[in-house]
């Protein structure tokens, strides 16, 4: 009888283990250091009776957007956008073109738009071609952007373009009992567009930089107004306090790639009462996608956070060699 | 063949009209218009194939706090606590006796804390009792004064004063693929130290007043620091701004008691391409609990959402008549 028990246990382990192998949760990721690091990850956390267990409700994942589950390099798609909707609102209204940030923008002069501690060329372009409108304009104005706006050298539109590798590590955590958010600097009403339909991230989970809107009557029924009222900027130390504003809880896991994330990094991973993880993708790969860390050509700097990820344990991702491909929909060189 | 699976189908529905009946999602509710009323438009929603069926991502129901899910007058719960932290607070700073408003805290004149538009002078003691600290140590302070503090008139903890029949609406929505959500004037901090607990609503979908942190990383770890900056103040027209911030669509039922509530009731039921569910909790019941409206001692005023509620279809809740209990935790007079 023991014995029979004994080898039904090893059959149903050895029949486990066939399974889990042959439903890799991760299949876009080479055997690698950093495919073990999160899988370890969270195996340690959802064993239940271990010490490292975390009930669900508190595996609250963070998740930058721009450079971390798409490309930032050489230019955030938002710009791209905002860069479009510069040139439509010039054609409505000319008298925009005597305004520096959006001659600038029209003259293609990204740096001067970038500079600043938070872009600050970019939130005036924002404030001059959103401001006024409403969320549901603005909406449909990102919608129909997405719908036939091109990426320049990978030519396929932008929403096509994401990390096939954190796609598979967002449907991993989640499947994990996780919940999965975004912690951007890119704007808020930007990605709640196409976070659901792109990343199965509902508008509640995307934490963005914002402003303040207005909310009115009218006969046609209520509308919220964009202003610039009370920017916030959730970049660098703003994403830990948007992470408290918006979430109200601290995360045990956090994905990042640029020392924008930094401040988010340490507030998952330093003294945590529970157990935590970090992970920074190193943009290494200048053949399938784009290599750079100091000197980016415009946002996603990484000089700080990868300097200080060995003292923290962070993960780092080398793109070139811990990923089989790169995005979601291949472009016809991968 | 075909009459033994009519038979068969015939004895499951009747099963089915039994267990529904046994177990009614809302013991507590007296069998009025109120009653029928959340239970049809929630069998309306979920109908599968049906034109009003509302897919569960959509499922956004947005709930005030007080005088909603608990008491708000004579005195709100957070102006208790309020009082009672700036008690010890003038016992740690004696000087703070000669600020106006700490002097009228000390003195209980509420009509002068709770003047202009948006409780200024509990919005100045917010800053002089709060600003400074971490969100921990806030955290702390709130769950102290909860295992402690006793509602005079109830002579329980506070938060042993919840409406039993709005609790059994929050559980009935949930098991019917519904988000809840709180959206209240009330402190997020001070909300989000309770509501898991008390009502099952994680910290991530309280949205309430609040103003932004700072991020520190100190040798302990990292903190974050509270401040009075860019206050945001989630009642009246703010509530629709808070929504969209922090939940970004659209809900479609909405529970409130005040005219607090209206611009929320309007942004969830004026309209909406989706169906839509407004109910208003009317304070009636002065033996059981406290009866008020358009005179109430201190906030909770309901004149103008009352007075629109029959054009606007929103159900009006008399508490006296539709409840067959009042709390959580009956107090021994009922």
């Amino acid at each position: 009888m023991m014995r029979s028990i004994a080898l039904t246990t090893l059959a149903l382990m050895l029949t486990a283990s066939v399974v889990a192998r042959a439903s890799d949760p991760l299949p876009s990721w080479n055997d690698t250091a950093s495919k073990a690091a999160i899988v370890a990850f969270v195996e340690k956390v959802t064993e239940e009776g271990s010490p490292d267990y975390v009930p669900p409700e508190e595996r609250i994942a963070v998740f930058d957007n721009d450079g971390t589950l798409w490309p930032e390099d050489p230019m955030p798609f938002q710009l791209a956008f905002a860069l479009d909707m510069v040139k439509k609102k010039v054609t409505e209204k000319p008298e925009l073109k005597d305004e520096p940030m959006i001659a600038a923008a029209l003259a293609g002069d990204f740096e001067k738009l970038l500079a600043g501690p938070h872009h600050d060329g970019l939130l005036k372009i924002a404030a001059l071609t959103h401001a006024g409108m409403t969320t549901t304009e603005f909406d449909q104005e990102v919608k129909d952007w997405f719908a036939t706006a091109e990426h320049p050298r990978f030519k396929r539109h932008y929403d096509q373009l994401t990390y096939q590798p954190m796609q598979e590590v967002l449907a991993y955590m989640r499947a994990n009992g996780f919940k999965t958010f975004i912690v951007s600097g890119g704007g808020a009403d930007f990605m709640r567009v196409f976070s659901e339909r792109v990343y199965g991230i509902v508008p509640q989970q995307v934490v963005g930089t914002c402003t303040r809107t207005k909310y009115e009557l009218r006969p046609s029924g209520p509308v919220l107004i964009k202003t610039m009222d009370q920017l916030f900027v959730d970049d660098k130390a703003g994403k830990p306090v948007g992470i408290h504003e918006f979430i109200g809880r601290r995360p045990i896991a956090c994905f990042g790639n640029s020392d924008g994330d930094k401040e988010m990094l340490e507030y998952t991973t330093i003294s945590n009462p529970r157990p935590s993880f970090g992970l920074i993708v190193h943009h290494t790969d200048g053949v399938r996608e784009y290599k750079y860390d100091a000197h980016p050509k415009s946002s996603g700097k990484l000089v700080a956070a990868l300097k200080e990820a060995p003292e923290r344990g962070w993960t780092v991702v080398d793109m070139k060699n811990d990923w089989k491909r790169v995005f979601s929909t291949p472009p016809a060189s991968e």
